[in-house]
Protein backbone atom coordinates (compact mmCIF):
# COMPACT_ATOMS: atom_id res chain seq x y z
CA UNK A 1 0.00 0.00 0.00
CA UNK A 2 1.51 3.20 -0.98
CA UNK A 3 1.17 5.71 1.99
CA UNK A 4 -0.30 9.06 0.87
CA UNK A 5 1.50 11.10 2.85
CA UNK A 6 0.23 15.07 3.36
CA UNK A 7 3.37 15.77 5.88
CA UNK A 8 6.00 16.07 2.94
CA UNK A 9 3.10 16.84 0.15
CA UNK A 10 2.99 19.97 2.71
CA UNK A 11 6.40 20.15 2.80
CA UNK A 12 6.98 20.58 -0.80
CA UNK A 13 4.42 23.31 -0.78
CA UNK A 14 6.43 25.39 1.83
CA UNK A 15 9.24 25.11 0.20
CA UNK A 16 7.99 25.79 -3.46
CA UNK A 17 5.96 29.19 -1.91
CA UNK A 18 9.79 30.30 -0.14
CA UNK A 19 10.78 31.68 -4.03
CA UNK A 20 7.25 32.92 -4.67
CA UNK A 21 7.02 35.66 -1.62
CA UNK A 22 10.83 35.78 -2.18
CA UNK A 23 9.94 37.75 -5.57
CA UNK A 24 6.70 39.50 -4.25
CA UNK A 25 9.02 40.59 -1.74
CA UNK A 26 11.39 42.22 -3.68
CA UNK A 27 9.17 43.15 -6.63
CA UNK A 28 6.45 44.96 -3.79
CA UNK A 29 8.34 45.93 -1.24
CA UNK A 30 6.87 43.87 1.09
CA UNK A 31 5.71 40.31 2.12
CA UNK A 32 2.49 38.93 1.47
CA UNK A 33 0.09 39.38 4.76
CA UNK A 34 -2.50 37.51 6.32
CA UNK A 35 -4.56 39.30 9.39
CA UNK A 36 -6.08 36.67 11.35
CA UNK A 37 -8.88 37.15 13.25
CA UNK A 38 -10.07 35.70 16.24
CA UNK A 39 -12.91 36.36 19.13
CA UNK A 40 -13.08 34.93 22.37
CA UNK A 41 -10.51 32.36 23.97
CA UNK A 42 -11.88 29.28 23.04
CA UNK A 43 -8.12 27.11 23.68
CA UNK A 44 -8.02 25.46 20.58
CA UNK A 45 -8.75 27.90 18.72
CA UNK A 46 -5.77 29.69 19.83
CA UNK A 47 -3.88 27.00 18.80
CA UNK A 48 -4.70 26.74 15.26
CA UNK A 49 -4.42 30.27 14.71
CA UNK A 50 -1.26 30.14 16.23
CA UNK A 51 0.23 27.81 13.88
CA UNK A 52 -1.50 29.11 11.07
CA UNK A 53 0.95 32.49 12.04
CA UNK A 54 3.67 30.08 12.24
CA UNK A 55 2.77 29.06 8.96
CA UNK A 56 3.11 31.72 6.98
CA UNK A 57 6.16 33.41 8.96
CA UNK A 58 8.27 29.87 8.10
CA UNK A 59 7.85 31.25 4.02
CA UNK A 60 8.75 34.54 4.60
CA UNK A 61 5.11 35.97 5.01
CA UNK A 62 3.68 37.91 7.86
CA UNK A 63 0.72 37.92 9.56
CA UNK A 64 -1.33 39.77 12.09
CA UNK A 65 -3.17 38.61 14.86
CA UNK A 66 -6.34 40.14 16.00
CA UNK A 67 -7.68 39.00 19.20
CA UNK A 68 -11.31 40.25 19.77
CA UNK A 69 -12.99 40.03 23.60
CA UNK A 70 -15.33 37.49 23.23
CA UNK A 71 -17.91 40.22 23.89
CA UNK A 72 -17.75 42.00 20.90
CA UNK A 73 -20.61 43.20 19.12
CA UNK A 74 -21.72 42.77 15.92
CA UNK A 75 -21.30 46.17 14.25
CA UNK A 76 -17.25 46.17 15.63
CA UNK A 77 -16.71 42.83 14.54
CA UNK A 78 -18.16 43.68 10.73
CA UNK A 79 -16.18 47.29 11.40
CA UNK A 80 -13.34 45.41 11.71
CA UNK A 81 -13.66 43.34 8.82
CA UNK A 82 -14.49 46.26 6.61
CA UNK A 83 -11.14 47.89 7.40
CA UNK A 84 -9.07 44.55 6.41
CA UNK A 85 -11.45 44.52 3.13
CA UNK A 86 -10.18 48.21 2.53
CA UNK A 87 -6.18 47.93 4.17
CA UNK A 88 -4.34 47.76 1.07
CA UNK A 89 -1.43 45.76 2.96
CA UNK A 90 -3.56 42.87 3.93
CA UNK A 91 -3.88 39.63 1.48
CA UNK A 92 -5.46 37.24 2.95
CA UNK A 93 -8.33 37.08 5.69
CA UNK A 94 -8.90 34.38 7.85
CA UNK A 95 -11.86 34.79 10.87
CA UNK A 96 -11.63 31.85 12.77
CA UNK A 97 -14.92 30.00 13.69
CA UNK A 98 -16.54 29.00 15.93
CA UNK A 99 -17.85 32.60 16.60
CA UNK A 100 -19.48 33.02 20.46
CA UNK A 101 -23.16 32.27 19.90
CA UNK A 102 -24.27 35.69 19.37
CA UNK A 103 -22.26 37.04 16.65
CA UNK A 104 -23.48 35.58 13.51
CA UNK A 105 -21.38 33.53 11.15
CA UNK A 106 -23.42 34.20 8.02
CA UNK A 107 -22.49 38.00 8.25
CA UNK A 108 -19.05 37.30 8.38
CA UNK A 109 -19.31 35.25 5.60
CA UNK A 110 -20.88 37.75 3.29
CA UNK A 111 -18.61 39.84 4.75
CA UNK A 112 -15.19 39.24 4.01
CA UNK A 113 -14.02 40.42 0.32
CA UNK A 114 -13.67 37.28 -2.02
CA UNK A 115 -10.48 38.58 -3.52
CA UNK A 116 -8.82 38.29 -0.01
CA UNK A 117 -10.47 35.24 1.34
CA UNK A 118 -7.91 32.88 2.02
CA UNK A 119 -10.15 30.17 3.27
CA UNK A 120 -12.42 30.58 0.24
CA UNK A 121 -15.10 29.38 2.23
CA UNK A 122 -17.35 33.10 2.27
CA UNK A 123 -20.46 32.50 0.00
CA UNK A 124 -19.21 35.16 -2.57
CA UNK A 125 -15.89 32.60 -3.20
CA UNK A 126 -18.62 29.49 -2.91
CA UNK A 127 -20.47 31.12 -5.90
CA UNK A 128 -17.21 31.71 -7.81
CA UNK A 129 -15.76 28.49 -6.89
CA UNK A 130 -18.73 26.57 -7.70
CA UNK A 131 -19.10 28.13 -11.52
CA UNK A 132 -15.55 27.29 -12.30
CA UNK A 133 -14.28 30.84 -11.89
CA UNK A 134 -12.79 30.44 -7.94
CA UNK A 135 -10.35 33.39 -6.46
CA UNK A 136 -9.02 30.53 -4.19
CA UNK A 137 -10.25 27.21 -3.82
CA UNK A 138 -11.22 25.92 0.00
CA UNK A 139 -8.16 24.63 1.86
CA UNK A 140 -8.98 20.82 2.76
CA UNK A 141 -10.73 19.80 -0.54
CA UNK A 142 -7.51 21.52 -2.49
CA UNK A 143 -5.22 20.22 0.03
CA UNK A 144 -6.75 16.73 -1.15
CA UNK A 145 -6.55 17.30 -4.56
CA UNK A 146 -2.97 18.23 -4.50
CA UNK A 147 -1.40 14.88 -2.51
CA UNK A 148 -3.46 13.18 -5.41
CA UNK A 149 -1.30 15.57 -8.30
CA UNK A 150 2.09 14.80 -6.19
CA UNK A 151 1.88 11.29 -6.32
CA UNK A 152 0.51 11.64 -10.19
CA UNK A 153 -3.28 10.14 -9.09
CA UNK A 154 -5.27 11.27 -12.16
CA UNK A 155 -8.71 11.33 -11.10
CA UNK A 156 -10.25 11.75 -14.93
CA UNK A 157 -13.02 9.15 -15.67
CA UNK A 158 -12.75 7.06 -11.90
CA UNK A 159 -15.58 6.53 -9.56
CA UNK A 160 -15.43 8.97 -6.75
CA UNK A 161 -17.37 8.64 -3.86
CA UNK A 162 -17.31 11.39 -1.13
CA UNK A 163 -18.46 10.79 2.40
CA UNK A 164 -20.16 13.54 3.82
CA UNK A 165 -21.82 16.84 2.82
CA UNK A 166 -20.37 19.77 4.60
CA UNK A 167 -19.55 22.86 3.03
CA UNK A 168 -16.37 23.29 3.73
CA UNK A 169 -14.93 19.94 2.82
CA UNK A 170 -18.08 17.21 1.14
CA UNK A 171 -19.43 19.54 -1.50
CA UNK A 172 -16.57 21.57 -2.65
CA UNK A 173 -14.71 17.98 -2.74
CA UNK A 174 -17.42 16.95 -4.98
CA UNK A 175 -16.81 19.89 -7.51
CA UNK A 176 -13.36 19.56 -7.46
CA UNK A 177 -13.45 15.85 -8.31
CA UNK A 178 -16.05 16.80 -10.73
CA UNK A 179 -13.97 19.36 -12.46
CA UNK A 180 -10.84 16.80 -12.44
CA UNK A 181 -13.45 14.53 -14.77
CA UNK A 182 -14.36 11.92 -12.40
CA UNK A 183 -17.63 11.04 -11.77
CA UNK A 184 -18.67 11.61 -8.16
CA UNK A 185 -20.98 10.51 -5.92
CA UNK A 186 -21.82 12.40 -2.83
CA UNK A 187 -23.29 10.16 0.23
CA UNK A 188 -24.11 11.27 3.54
CA UNK A 189 -26.00 10.32 6.63
CA UNK A 190 -29.27 9.57 5.00
CA UNK A 191 -27.62 8.11 2.01
CA UNK A 192 -28.85 3.91 2.38
CA UNK A 193 -26.60 1.37 1.90
CA UNK A 194 -23.04 3.16 1.94
CA UNK A 195 -21.07 0.43 1.46
CA UNK A 196 -22.73 -0.28 -1.68
CA UNK A 197 -21.42 2.99 -3.16
CA UNK A 198 -18.18 2.78 -1.66
CA UNK A 199 -17.10 -0.86 -2.27
CA UNK A 200 -17.63 0.18 -6.15
CA UNK A 201 -15.87 3.23 -5.83
CA UNK A 202 -11.65 3.84 -7.06
CA UNK A 203 -11.55 6.42 -4.99
CA UNK A 204 -12.89 7.20 -1.50
CA UNK A 205 -13.06 10.73 0.43
CA UNK A 206 -14.21 9.74 3.68
CA UNK A 207 -15.43 13.38 5.51
CA UNK A 208 -17.97 11.50 7.39
CA UNK A 209 -16.87 13.36 11.02
CA UNK A 210 -17.33 10.09 12.69
CA UNK A 211 -14.11 8.07 14.16
CA UNK A 212 -12.93 4.95 12.73
CA UNK A 213 -16.45 4.56 10.46
CA UNK A 214 -15.17 2.48 7.73
CA UNK A 215 -12.42 -0.41 7.44
CA UNK A 216 -11.05 -2.97 4.70
CA UNK A 217 -14.96 -4.08 3.98
CA UNK A 218 -15.94 -1.21 2.84
CA UNK A 219 -13.38 -0.40 -0.17
CA UNK A 220 -12.17 -2.53 -3.20
CA UNK A 221 -9.24 -4.17 -3.78
CA UNK A 222 -6.72 -1.34 -5.19
CA UNK A 223 -9.25 1.33 -4.19
CA UNK A 224 -7.94 4.78 -3.23
CA UNK A 225 -8.77 6.01 0.27
CA UNK A 226 -8.50 9.66 1.58
CA UNK A 227 -9.22 10.11 5.32
CA UNK A 228 -10.34 14.12 5.98
CA UNK A 229 -11.42 12.65 9.56
CA UNK A 230 -9.32 13.61 13.06
CA UNK A 231 -10.82 12.64 16.31
CA UNK A 232 -9.11 11.79 19.66
CA UNK A 233 -11.03 8.59 19.67
CA UNK A 234 -7.96 5.99 18.44
CA UNK A 235 -6.45 3.04 21.00
CA UNK A 236 -5.22 4.74 24.17
CA UNK A 237 -7.18 8.50 22.59
CA UNK A 238 -4.48 8.75 19.64
CA UNK A 239 -5.61 10.72 17.03
CA UNK A 240 -7.70 8.91 14.55
CA UNK A 241 -9.68 9.56 11.33
CA UNK A 242 -13.05 8.12 9.92
CA UNK A 243 -11.05 5.11 8.58
CA UNK A 244 -9.40 2.29 10.57
CA UNK A 245 -6.63 2.70 8.85
CA UNK A 246 -4.59 -0.57 9.86
CA UNK A 247 -7.04 -2.48 8.46
CA UNK A 248 -5.90 -1.37 4.64
CA UNK A 249 -2.31 -2.71 4.38
CA UNK A 250 -2.77 -5.08 1.85
CA UNK A 251 -5.68 -4.32 0.33
CA UNK A 252 -6.25 -0.68 -1.03
CA UNK A 253 -3.81 0.45 -3.39
CA UNK A 254 -3.10 4.12 -1.48
CA UNK A 255 -4.34 5.91 1.40
CA UNK A 256 -3.24 8.78 3.67
CA UNK A 257 -2.79 8.03 7.44
CA UNK A 258 -3.58 10.14 10.29
CA UNK A 259 -2.16 12.04 11.69
CA UNK A 260 -0.12 13.23 8.82
CA UNK A 261 -2.04 12.81 5.80
CA UNK A 262 -4.49 15.57 4.84
CA UNK A 263 -4.60 17.35 8.19
CA UNK A 264 -0.93 19.29 7.36
CA UNK A 265 -2.62 20.31 3.57
CA UNK A 266 -4.85 22.36 5.05
CA UNK A 267 -2.58 24.87 6.53
CA UNK A 268 -0.28 24.58 3.28
CA UNK A 269 -2.95 25.21 0.85
CA UNK A 270 -4.23 28.56 3.17
CA UNK A 271 -0.92 29.88 3.21
CA UNK A 272 -0.07 29.54 -0.69
CA UNK A 273 -3.95 30.48 -0.65
CA UNK A 274 -2.61 33.98 0.74
CA UNK A 275 0.14 34.04 -1.30
CA UNK A 276 -1.75 33.40 -4.64
CA UNK A 277 -4.46 35.96 -3.34
CA UNK A 278 -1.66 38.54 -2.99
CA UNK A 279 0.21 37.78 -6.59
CA UNK A 280 -3.26 38.18 -8.19
CA UNK A 281 -4.58 41.33 -6.03
CA UNK A 282 -0.61 43.10 -7.07
CA UNK A 283 -0.84 42.29 -10.88
CA UNK A 284 -4.17 43.87 -11.36
CA UNK A 285 -3.05 47.21 -10.15
CA UNK A 286 0.65 47.33 -11.84
CA UNK B 1 -46.48 5.72 -16.80
CA UNK B 2 -47.37 8.54 -15.22
CA UNK B 3 -46.74 11.59 -17.35
CA UNK B 4 -45.77 13.75 -15.32
CA UNK B 5 -47.61 16.98 -16.63
CA UNK B 6 -45.23 20.32 -16.31
CA UNK B 7 -47.15 22.37 -18.35
CA UNK B 8 -50.11 21.67 -15.49
CA UNK B 9 -47.60 22.14 -12.25
CA UNK B 10 -46.47 25.44 -13.84
CA UNK B 11 -50.12 26.52 -14.45
CA UNK B 12 -50.52 25.51 -10.28
CA UNK B 13 -47.90 27.53 -9.59
CA UNK B 14 -49.10 30.81 -11.49
CA UNK B 15 -52.40 30.73 -9.84
CA UNK B 16 -50.65 30.35 -6.25
CA UNK B 17 -49.22 33.62 -7.02
CA UNK B 18 -52.00 35.58 -8.04
CA UNK B 19 -53.44 36.37 -4.65
CA UNK B 20 -49.61 36.49 -3.36
CA UNK B 21 -49.30 39.34 -5.63
CA UNK B 22 -52.80 41.04 -4.85
CA UNK B 23 -51.53 40.42 -1.49
CA UNK B 24 -47.92 42.51 -2.08
CA UNK B 25 -49.85 45.13 -3.94
CA UNK B 26 -52.23 46.30 -1.79
CA UNK B 27 -49.77 46.23 1.08
CA UNK B 28 -47.40 47.58 -1.03
CA UNK B 29 -49.28 49.88 -3.28
CA UNK B 30 -47.26 48.08 -6.20
CA UNK B 31 -46.93 45.21 -7.45
CA UNK B 32 -44.02 43.27 -7.94
CA UNK B 33 -41.84 44.12 -10.57
CA UNK B 34 -39.12 42.53 -12.55
CA UNK B 35 -36.49 44.66 -15.40
CA UNK B 36 -35.23 42.48 -18.20
CA UNK B 37 -32.23 43.12 -19.77
CA UNK B 38 -31.66 42.11 -23.80
CA UNK B 39 -28.44 43.44 -25.73
CA UNK B 40 -29.14 43.11 -29.21
CA UNK B 41 -31.45 41.75 -31.75
CA UNK B 42 -31.05 37.88 -31.50
CA UNK B 43 -34.78 36.44 -32.48
CA UNK B 44 -34.49 33.38 -29.98
CA UNK B 45 -33.53 35.45 -27.08
CA UNK B 46 -36.28 38.32 -27.82
CA UNK B 47 -38.87 35.51 -28.11
CA UNK B 48 -37.77 34.10 -24.85
CA UNK B 49 -37.97 37.80 -23.30
CA UNK B 50 -41.44 38.39 -24.39
CA UNK B 51 -42.71 35.14 -23.05
CA UNK B 52 -41.26 36.11 -19.78
CA UNK B 53 -42.88 39.54 -19.96
CA UNK B 54 -46.42 37.78 -20.98
CA UNK B 55 -45.87 35.57 -17.53
CA UNK B 56 -45.12 38.23 -14.92
CA UNK B 57 -48.33 40.33 -16.26
CA UNK B 58 -50.84 37.25 -16.48
CA UNK B 59 -50.40 36.98 -12.74
CA UNK B 60 -50.81 41.14 -12.19
CA UNK B 61 -46.79 41.87 -12.06
CA UNK B 62 -45.33 44.51 -13.70
CA UNK B 63 -42.16 44.32 -15.67
CA UNK B 64 -39.76 46.73 -18.17
CA UNK B 65 -37.60 44.83 -20.82
CA UNK B 66 -34.73 47.41 -21.66
CA UNK B 67 -33.67 46.72 -24.85
CA UNK B 68 -29.71 47.82 -25.28
CA UNK B 69 -28.23 47.96 -28.72
CA UNK B 70 -25.81 45.12 -29.95
CA UNK B 71 -22.67 47.67 -29.42
CA UNK B 72 -23.69 49.02 -26.39
CA UNK B 73 -20.05 49.36 -24.32
CA UNK B 74 -19.68 47.01 -21.17
CA UNK B 75 -19.26 50.72 -18.90
CA UNK B 76 -22.91 51.49 -20.28
CA UNK B 77 -23.91 47.81 -19.27
CA UNK B 78 -22.99 48.20 -15.96
CA UNK B 79 -24.17 51.50 -14.88
CA UNK B 80 -27.90 49.68 -16.11
CA UNK B 81 -27.54 47.18 -13.81
CA UNK B 82 -26.16 49.11 -10.89
CA UNK B 83 -28.94 51.73 -11.33
CA UNK B 84 -31.88 48.88 -11.47
CA UNK B 85 -29.70 47.20 -8.41
CA UNK B 86 -30.52 50.36 -6.83
CA UNK B 87 -33.73 51.21 -7.94
CA UNK B 88 -36.06 50.66 -4.97
CA UNK B 89 -39.17 50.02 -7.38
CA UNK B 90 -37.27 47.01 -9.17
CA UNK B 91 -37.73 43.75 -7.18
CA UNK B 92 -36.35 40.92 -9.84
CA UNK B 93 -33.47 41.47 -12.52
CA UNK B 94 -32.87 39.30 -15.50
CA UNK B 95 -29.85 40.15 -17.83
CA UNK B 96 -30.80 37.88 -21.00
CA UNK B 97 -27.62 35.49 -21.98
CA UNK B 98 -26.07 34.97 -24.49
CA UNK B 99 -24.58 38.55 -24.94
CA UNK B 100 -22.78 40.04 -27.51
CA UNK B 101 -18.69 38.44 -27.52
CA UNK B 102 -17.62 41.75 -26.68
CA UNK B 103 -19.37 41.85 -23.51
CA UNK B 104 -18.11 39.49 -20.65
CA UNK B 105 -21.07 37.66 -18.91
CA UNK B 106 -18.54 36.98 -15.68
CA UNK B 107 -19.18 40.90 -15.11
CA UNK B 108 -22.79 40.58 -15.47
CA UNK B 109 -22.60 37.72 -12.96
CA UNK B 110 -20.50 39.62 -10.27
CA UNK B 111 -22.74 42.66 -10.49
CA UNK B 112 -26.72 41.95 -10.18
CA UNK B 113 -27.54 42.11 -6.35
CA UNK B 114 -28.01 38.40 -4.82
CA UNK B 115 -31.74 40.40 -3.55
CA UNK B 116 -32.74 41.05 -7.04
CA UNK B 117 -30.99 37.79 -8.80
CA UNK B 118 -34.51 36.48 -10.34
CA UNK B 119 -32.39 33.54 -12.30
CA UNK B 120 -30.38 32.80 -9.24
CA UNK B 121 -27.32 32.39 -11.32
CA UNK B 122 -25.16 35.10 -10.41
CA UNK B 123 -21.85 33.97 -8.29
CA UNK B 124 -23.14 34.99 -4.85
CA UNK B 125 -26.54 33.61 -5.39
CA UNK B 126 -24.75 30.80 -6.74
CA UNK B 127 -22.38 30.60 -3.42
CA UNK B 128 -25.56 30.74 -0.59
CA UNK B 129 -27.22 28.98 -3.12
CA UNK B 130 -24.66 26.03 -2.25
CA UNK B 131 -24.03 26.51 0.98
CA UNK B 132 -27.55 26.13 1.72
CA UNK B 133 -29.01 29.33 2.26
CA UNK B 134 -30.28 30.61 -0.74
CA UNK B 135 -31.96 33.89 -1.55
CA UNK B 136 -33.79 32.50 -4.56
CA UNK B 137 -32.94 28.76 -6.31
CA UNK B 138 -31.87 28.77 -9.80
CA UNK B 139 -34.91 28.55 -12.24
CA UNK B 140 -34.75 24.81 -13.71
CA UNK B 141 -33.92 22.79 -11.04
CA UNK B 142 -35.88 24.32 -8.67
CA UNK B 143 -38.72 24.12 -11.22
CA UNK B 144 -37.73 20.17 -11.56
CA UNK B 145 -38.30 19.94 -7.99
CA UNK B 146 -41.46 21.54 -7.96
CA UNK B 147 -42.81 19.02 -10.25
CA UNK B 148 -41.58 16.33 -7.98
CA UNK B 149 -43.52 18.13 -5.10
CA UNK B 150 -46.18 18.35 -7.18
CA UNK B 151 -46.43 14.42 -7.73
CA UNK B 152 -45.37 13.49 -4.33
CA UNK B 153 -42.71 11.96 -5.38
CA UNK B 154 -39.90 12.39 -2.02
CA UNK B 155 -36.38 11.81 -3.42
CA UNK B 156 -35.73 11.12 0.09
CA UNK B 157 -33.06 7.84 0.34
CA UNK B 158 -33.45 7.50 -3.74
CA UNK B 159 -30.40 6.59 -5.76
CA UNK B 160 -30.40 9.62 -8.21
CA UNK B 161 -28.23 10.66 -11.12
CA UNK B 162 -27.86 13.98 -13.11
CA UNK B 163 -26.45 13.65 -16.62
CA UNK B 164 -24.72 17.10 -17.42
CA UNK B 165 -22.55 19.36 -14.81
CA UNK B 166 -23.24 22.60 -16.28
CA UNK B 167 -23.79 25.57 -13.69
CA UNK B 168 -26.89 26.60 -14.88
CA UNK B 169 -28.83 23.26 -13.95
CA UNK B 170 -26.58 20.20 -13.62
CA UNK B 171 -24.25 22.04 -10.76
CA UNK B 172 -27.44 22.86 -8.66
CA UNK B 173 -29.72 20.15 -9.60
CA UNK B 174 -27.24 17.65 -7.94
CA UNK B 175 -27.41 20.25 -4.86
CA UNK B 176 -31.40 20.20 -4.78
CA UNK B 177 -31.02 16.66 -4.58
CA UNK B 178 -28.55 16.14 -1.77
CA UNK B 179 -30.33 18.59 0.05
CA UNK B 180 -33.30 16.73 0.11
CA UNK B 181 -31.25 13.60 1.29
CA UNK B 182 -31.03 11.84 -2.35
CA UNK B 183 -27.66 10.34 -2.77
CA UNK B 184 -26.84 11.86 -6.25
CA UNK B 185 -24.17 10.92 -8.95
CA UNK B 186 -23.37 13.78 -11.37
CA UNK B 187 -22.31 12.06 -14.98
CA UNK B 188 -21.00 14.38 -17.59
CA UNK B 189 -19.51 13.93 -20.75
CA UNK B 190 -16.27 12.30 -19.20
CA UNK B 191 -18.24 9.25 -17.77
CA UNK B 192 -17.55 5.78 -18.72
CA UNK B 193 -19.99 3.57 -18.81
CA UNK B 194 -22.95 6.30 -18.58
CA UNK B 195 -25.75 3.76 -18.70
CA UNK B 196 -24.01 1.78 -15.60
CA UNK B 197 -24.95 4.48 -13.44
CA UNK B 198 -27.99 5.03 -15.11
CA UNK B 199 -29.71 1.79 -15.36
CA UNK B 200 -28.86 1.64 -11.26
CA UNK B 201 -30.99 4.96 -10.56
CA UNK B 202 -34.50 5.45 -8.75
CA UNK B 203 -34.33 8.99 -10.20
CA UNK B 204 -32.30 10.24 -13.51
CA UNK B 205 -32.57 13.77 -13.90
CA UNK B 206 -31.25 14.08 -18.16
CA UNK B 207 -29.31 17.38 -18.79
CA UNK B 208 -26.74 16.80 -21.00
CA UNK B 209 -27.94 18.91 -24.20
CA UNK B 210 -27.71 16.04 -26.59
CA UNK B 211 -31.07 15.29 -28.38
CA UNK B 212 -32.73 11.72 -27.64
CA UNK B 213 -29.30 10.40 -26.19
CA UNK B 214 -30.97 8.28 -23.66
CA UNK B 215 -34.33 5.69 -23.99
CA UNK B 216 -35.51 2.67 -22.31
CA UNK B 217 -32.41 0.96 -22.43
CA UNK B 218 -30.67 3.36 -19.83
CA UNK B 219 -32.79 2.80 -16.73
CA UNK B 220 -34.39 0.46 -14.45
CA UNK B 221 -37.76 -0.82 -14.29
CA UNK B 222 -40.61 1.94 -12.50
CA UNK B 223 -37.58 4.78 -12.61
CA UNK B 224 -38.37 8.09 -12.44
CA UNK B 225 -37.30 10.18 -15.68
CA UNK B 226 -36.68 13.81 -16.03
CA UNK B 227 -35.86 15.17 -19.59
CA UNK B 228 -34.11 18.71 -19.12
CA UNK B 229 -32.99 18.76 -23.14
CA UNK B 230 -35.23 20.86 -25.66
CA UNK B 231 -34.15 20.13 -29.10
CA UNK B 232 -35.35 20.77 -32.71
CA UNK B 233 -34.45 17.15 -33.70
CA UNK B 234 -37.85 14.78 -33.67
CA UNK B 235 -39.07 13.21 -36.51
CA UNK B 236 -40.58 15.90 -38.86
CA UNK B 237 -38.35 18.47 -37.02
CA UNK B 238 -40.89 18.34 -33.91
CA UNK B 239 -39.67 19.43 -30.27
CA UNK B 240 -37.75 16.64 -28.85
CA UNK B 241 -35.76 15.90 -25.47
CA UNK B 242 -32.42 14.17 -24.23
CA UNK B 243 -34.79 11.28 -23.85
CA UNK B 244 -36.31 8.88 -26.41
CA UNK B 245 -39.69 9.46 -24.55
CA UNK B 246 -41.89 7.12 -26.58
CA UNK B 247 -40.20 4.54 -25.64
CA UNK B 248 -40.52 4.87 -22.05
CA UNK B 249 -44.45 4.05 -21.71
CA UNK B 250 -44.66 0.44 -19.58
CA UNK B 251 -41.19 0.22 -18.61
CA UNK B 252 -40.47 3.53 -16.58
CA UNK B 253 -42.89 4.67 -13.38
CA UNK B 254 -43.22 8.41 -14.20
CA UNK B 255 -41.19 10.55 -16.77
CA UNK B 256 -41.83 14.19 -18.36
CA UNK B 257 -42.49 14.58 -21.91
CA UNK B 258 -40.52 17.07 -24.12
CA UNK B 259 -42.49 19.98 -24.73
CA UNK B 260 -44.63 19.79 -21.87
CA UNK B 261 -42.34 18.78 -19.10
CA UNK B 262 -39.61 20.61 -17.33
CA UNK B 263 -39.96 23.33 -20.40
CA UNK B 264 -43.19 25.29 -18.37
CA UNK B 265 -41.27 25.15 -15.09
CA UNK B 266 -38.37 27.51 -15.83
CA UNK B 267 -40.36 30.63 -16.22
CA UNK B 268 -43.03 29.84 -13.90
CA UNK B 269 -39.96 29.38 -11.38
CA UNK B 270 -38.76 32.59 -12.31
CA UNK B 271 -41.59 34.89 -11.70
CA UNK B 272 -42.30 32.86 -8.62
CA UNK B 273 -38.60 33.84 -7.43
CA UNK B 274 -38.96 37.70 -8.38
CA UNK B 275 -42.36 37.33 -6.16
CA UNK B 276 -40.60 35.90 -3.29
CA UNK B 277 -37.40 38.80 -3.69
CA UNK B 278 -40.24 41.67 -3.78
CA UNK B 279 -41.78 40.09 -0.41
CA UNK B 280 -38.39 39.55 1.27
CA UNK B 281 -37.05 42.99 0.33
CA UNK B 282 -40.07 44.60 1.26
CA UNK B 283 -40.57 42.14 4.39
CA UNK B 284 -36.57 43.57 5.25
CA UNK B 285 -37.36 47.15 5.15
CA UNK B 286 -40.78 47.15 6.63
Amino acid sequence: MLVLNGKEVAGEVRSSLVPRVQAFTQKYGRAPHLSVVIVGDDPASHVYVKNKKIACEAVGMTSTLHELPADISQAELTLMIRSLNADDHVDGILVQFPLPPHLSADEVLSLVASEKDADGLTYASLGYFFAGKPFVKPCTPEGVMKILRHYKISVEGMKAVVVGRSNIVGKPMAQLLTEANATVTLCHSKTKNLSEYTLNADLVVVAAGRARMLGKDDFKKDAIVIDVGMHRAGPGGKLCGDVRYEELEGWVKAATPVPGGVGPMTIATLIENTCELAEKRASLKN
